[in-house]
């Protein structure tokens, strides 16, 4: 239900303070997303570093939005290293792009998340346009899961309902850009992806608690059950 | 002219291999474009590497597709390891994406290259529907340069019709996706970016040569002067 994501490069500019943060909260993670900063900053034996100490599923969020030959370039690396699930831009098109990369991914083991929405205001000019589509991109080409904003219930909902429960719903958009714990998925997703509400806590165990309280509190009222 | 892209992971597995190929290439080369899966294996430090090798820009091809605080905070990294530009997809949009990653970068002195099409036939789906947006997205927020494949001449036609001379082209494609030497720059391309008809090739510094002379005779041709 609950994806910590590894973004904050400043705060987590030392191994050890996410070898900290990822024992601290790996109780209550489903898994970790790891950002292009902190995988630039410590390069890709993160990967392993935060599976070890979590043993959880690490994905690795560049963000891929290239040709196919580069996105499976990359994809090669970061498998070797270990990671279990990639986020791509579905706008990127199918032909010669995420054809490619769904046909390695699938050899490799690796699941593909594609985004088809953003938490950000930019992303109505251009991706949201094309939602609907970009959804049967990711039915079409056999998706693990889609990333659709917890900013965005509606989205979520468009998404579940085209969807059914063959592909997973990941939304981040939890606490700094606006969305509350519990909100998304109440709207149809299966995790939240949040960072800095936990990464730059005080505390980031109480922090992650206190999330997954309020998740399961939410999800319990509109639900109407645990 | 001619950019040289760095792209090719498996022929450049050793720090060593990268700083030969810069060598024996700068003398004919404007710039270098490291790729995501260069900058992986080799650590931010390959862009130092190919600054001091070369004397020449280099270009980091991350195409950022991310909200603004993770772009702005992959670019603080990317900027302190001395890169001189950046590319960024533009159909991420502008609010809170491409806006705050423009200006950290001109804050930074760095340029930021828009990504207005691409070579793969996926581009089609659903970036090149927006090619003239994106291209109206580049003159408004001031990026430097934009990309358009040298595989798609009239698109190049197309933007140096509507950006003038205050905006660069930069053209990938050239080689093993199709494009010959110089018909992105009769096109009207102010570079072309090529990779592994060099990067691959037995004698680096031959083949860049026989692309430069290729360049130059094409121009001649088209421009009917050298």
């Amino acid at each position: 239900m609950l994806i910590v994501a590894i973004d904050a490069v400043r705060e987590l500019s030392e191994k050890e303070a996410i070898i900290r943060l990822v024992e601290k909260t790996s109780e209550y993670a489903s898994g970790y997303k790891i950002g292009v900063g902190v995988l630039l900053k410590h390069g890709l034996e993160v990967i392993d570093t935060v599976k070890k100490a979590s043993s959880r599923d690490v994905i690795v969020d560049l963000k891929l939005a290239d040709i196919g030959d580069i996105m499976v370039s990359t994809l090669d690396l970061i498998a070797s290293a270990g990671a279990d699930a990639v986020i791509a831009h579905g706008f990127i098109g199918v032909k010669d792009a995420l054809d490619k990369l769904v046909e390695s991914a699938h050899r490799l083991g690796i699941k593909v998340l594609l985004v088809a929405s953003m938490s950000h205001r930019g992303s109505e000019e251009y991706i949201d346009k094309h939602f609907n589509e970009l959804l049967r991109v990711a039915i079409k080409i056999g998706a693990h899961g889609v990333v659709v904003p917890a900013t965005k219930p509606q989205l979520i909902k468009s998404a579940r309902s085209v969807l059914g429960n063959k592909h997973y719903i990941y939304s981040p958009g939890v606490g700094v850009q606006g969305a509350h714990p519990g909100d998304a998925i109440c709207a149809g997703a299966d995790y939240e992806i949040i960072g800095r509400l936990i990464t730059t806590a005080p505390d980031p165990l109480n922090a992650t608690r206190t999330i997954r309280s309020a998740q399961l509190e939410k999800v319990r009222l509109c639900r109407g059950y645990l």
